[in-house]
């Protein structure tokens, strides 16, 4: 039988997990391929602590170059996170003829366009399908599933944490503090949940997202960014009022040939699959122009989940290298209708805004007249019952369609008002 | 450029999508792939009536033998569907050393163990996508993107039309029978609706996800198969007010080593992702041992939707072929934890039971009593409101889990009780 070696860099919870499935999955993987996965080396700066998976010491470095130097291990299996020395590693094993497959979404959204300029010219491929929804084959899918198509938006909650964070406020009734802290003491955030929080993971998947669906690589600093740490159990509740739930979305959509990427908390439309999506779940929603609106959905973290697709990764180019001549993964193709990023002052949709003001008459009559002098039209305004303590009230309003910009200056207009105790809060809605 | 040359039989819709779709996709397709993909044949009974794609008459034909004898044909790409002349057309092509392309679920339920061997034989390979869910990439993410997980469940809404009407009858409150006909007159369901209403088309494609799901070819006669058209408008209000959805489910479940093979209507809880698909559209919900709880959700039907799958399918081999040597799909490999078929008698889950009873002192007693001879239990019942005209009440039970076939015999003993004047109405609960 043909072997196919491998060398993992990052023996942590999803290393575990692929050396368990390789081992367990061994002959179901090898009657469904004819190849044998050979694990050579396995490379971590702890080779001490136990892990949930037994391993042959002699496996077991803390120098990468055993595995680097080793012209017999075809693939290099990097699951250490983070950009440095990932990407030395990684440009390490390119430049020696490996293979890579990757889960490094930071690195990819950070540095891809290096990597895989380097991979293109030695002739080698980087596979990173765990790197998006853990093992829901979104990237697969996209890339061969849906090879034929154009996509006309990406709609992604591709982060467990804050979409947890979201449910929970949404179904108990808990501020935004207290369903952090229970999603830590769950497992479900790390201790510093900033990266989660403030959607700078949902921005990295969004960028390999974008790479797959449009054939862009676009930069982080291309994309506008917005966390979930400033939505409060409030605007949830009314959110719910008004037929609407919040989530985290990572959007790529391509309007009238101009790119609109961002990440922030999106009013979505109860009915809308997306709406449903709770807890530490993902769900990738595609408009493509050919096999129509799909979603994906699953776990979008775990172990096993993630180590699912690391393995697929690896079958997958352990089928291309037994084909004999290797069998090129099928290149990124560039979407030659877009032809430029939408900046974020152009968005055009509508939005939720919630006001806290003084309750005397003549107040939302000010905030009208400040809203037309900007073209802002309001399609929906409902008065909350009053804060007893503060003597205000909230105003939550919906507006037809209006460009970010307007609004901006709109709502900046109003914070001035002397009845306008709290500043405005503005969340967009995605028409899905 | 290599090139890679088709014949396609069955010019009809979904024909018509992929020549439309390699003609207008040629370039985009050509940068992806490093493959051209020529169309020498298109064969027909009838070439004469337009389609919506022009085509060089030269291309048409209703012989065809011009497809399957032409060595320079490399793929029969079959789109007629139906199971003759279909099997005759493929088994040609596949002792002519053609691969097969096809979308042809009756097909494949019917005689896949024959053309799977054929093809295994002749080292040549028949690819499916289209088959189920159409453009959705659930047999490519089974086989290849899950290709290390184990199957535990597979519950898939694979047939539009039935989810259609199911749909209108809860949303709109219509008979089933004015909701076939609203899809009839939106071209969802055939002039005769029967291989859908009637559980045919989703057990054809049961049939084929459980080949995926668990390396089992098993029959259509190994099937349980029960259709909507008993489903009623009452029965889907009552369900609806116990917080469940009724959906036609394709199921395989592997309990315990016995594989449960079932197309029925189902009540689904609210809350589960797979009730909320409405409409036509289908949805695959996987749990896997490795990546969890999956959803493939997408259009089940469309001309470009089904075309897309076939596209990606002719792709698929074009890349393979490009290799130089053939490198085969990966095999099917059977899941050996599996021993046997489970009948349906043998079920256990929890029913909805739905009875129409006169509306007099000590009915209940004697059902309930009938109900605990036969070992079910009882979780909550409800007396729905009296129907006037005649003296009847309608009763609705949820039971515990219980065996089907205790059931069965339960139901026999009180559709013999004077006091019940329709015949019982069970509804399988599945636990998602």
């Amino acid at each position: 039988m043909k072997k196919v070696t491998i060398g993992l860099v990052g023996f942590g919870n999803v290393g575990a997990g692929v050396i368990k499935i390789l081992r367990d999955r061994k002959r179901f993987l090898s009657d469904k391929t004819g190849t044998e996965v050979v694990i050579k080396k396995i490379c971590d700066k702890d080779i001490t602590s136990k892990r949930n998976v037994p391993v042959d010491k002699a496996l077991l470095t803390n120098n990468i170059n055993e595995i680097l130097d080793d012209p017999q291990i075809d693939i290099l299996v990097e699951l250490m996170g983070g950009v440095h020395p990932a990407k030395e590693f990684i440009t390490q094993a390119l430049l020696k003829g490996k293979h890579v497959v990757t889960a490094n979404k930071a690195l990819l959204a950070e540095c891809g366009k290096e990597l895989f300029a380097l991979a293109s010219d030695r002739d080698k491929s980087i596979y990173f399908e765990a790197s998006v929804g853990a093992g829901i084959p979104i990237l697969k899918s996209l890339r061969e599933g849906l090879v034929a198509n154009k996509f006309l938006d990406i709609f992604g909650i591709v982060n467990g944490t804050s979409n947890y964070v979201l449910s929970q406020m949404a179904k108990d009734g808990c501020d935004f503090s207290v369903a952090v802290k229970d999603a830590q003491k769950k497992g479900f955030a790390e201790k510093d949940p900033t990266l989660d929080i403030e959607g700078i993971d949902s921005a990295h998947k969004l960028v390999i997202l974008t790479y797959l669906g449009f054939g862009k690589l676009v930069e982080m600093k291309d994309l506008y960014i917005e966390g979930i740490s400033r939505v409060t159990l409030q605007d949830v509740g009314y959110a719910k009022d008004l037929g609407f739930e919040i989530k985290l979305l990572a959007i790529a959509k391509n309007v009238s040939g101009e790119l609109d990427l961002r990440v922030h908390p999106t009013l979505v439309p109860k009915g809308h699959m997306l709406a449903s999506v709770n807890g530490v779940f993902n769900a990738i929603y595609v408009s493509s122009d050919l096999a129509g609106d799909l979603m994906f959905y699953g776990p979008g973290a775990g172990q096993l989940a993630a180590a699912s697709a690391v393995v697929s990764d690896i079958i997958d180019l352990a089928q291309n290298m037994k084909a004999g001549m290797f069998r090129p993964k099928l290149n990124i193709v560039e979407d030659t209708a877009i032809h430029k990023l939408r900046k974020i002052d152009e968005r055009l949709g509508r939005y939720y805004v919630r006001l806290i003001v003084l309750d005397e008459p003549g107040v939302l009559a000010k905030i009208a007249s400040v809203l037309a002098k900007f073209g802002i039209s309001i399609a929906s305004v409902t008065q909350k019952e009053r804060i007893a303590r503060m003597g205000s009230v909230p105003i939550v309003m919906i507006s037809h369609e209006a460009r970010e910009k307007d609004l901006r200056l709109a709502l900046d207009a109003i914070n001035k008002l002397n009845a306008v105790t709290q500043k405005a809060v503005a969340i967009r809605i995605e028409e899905l």
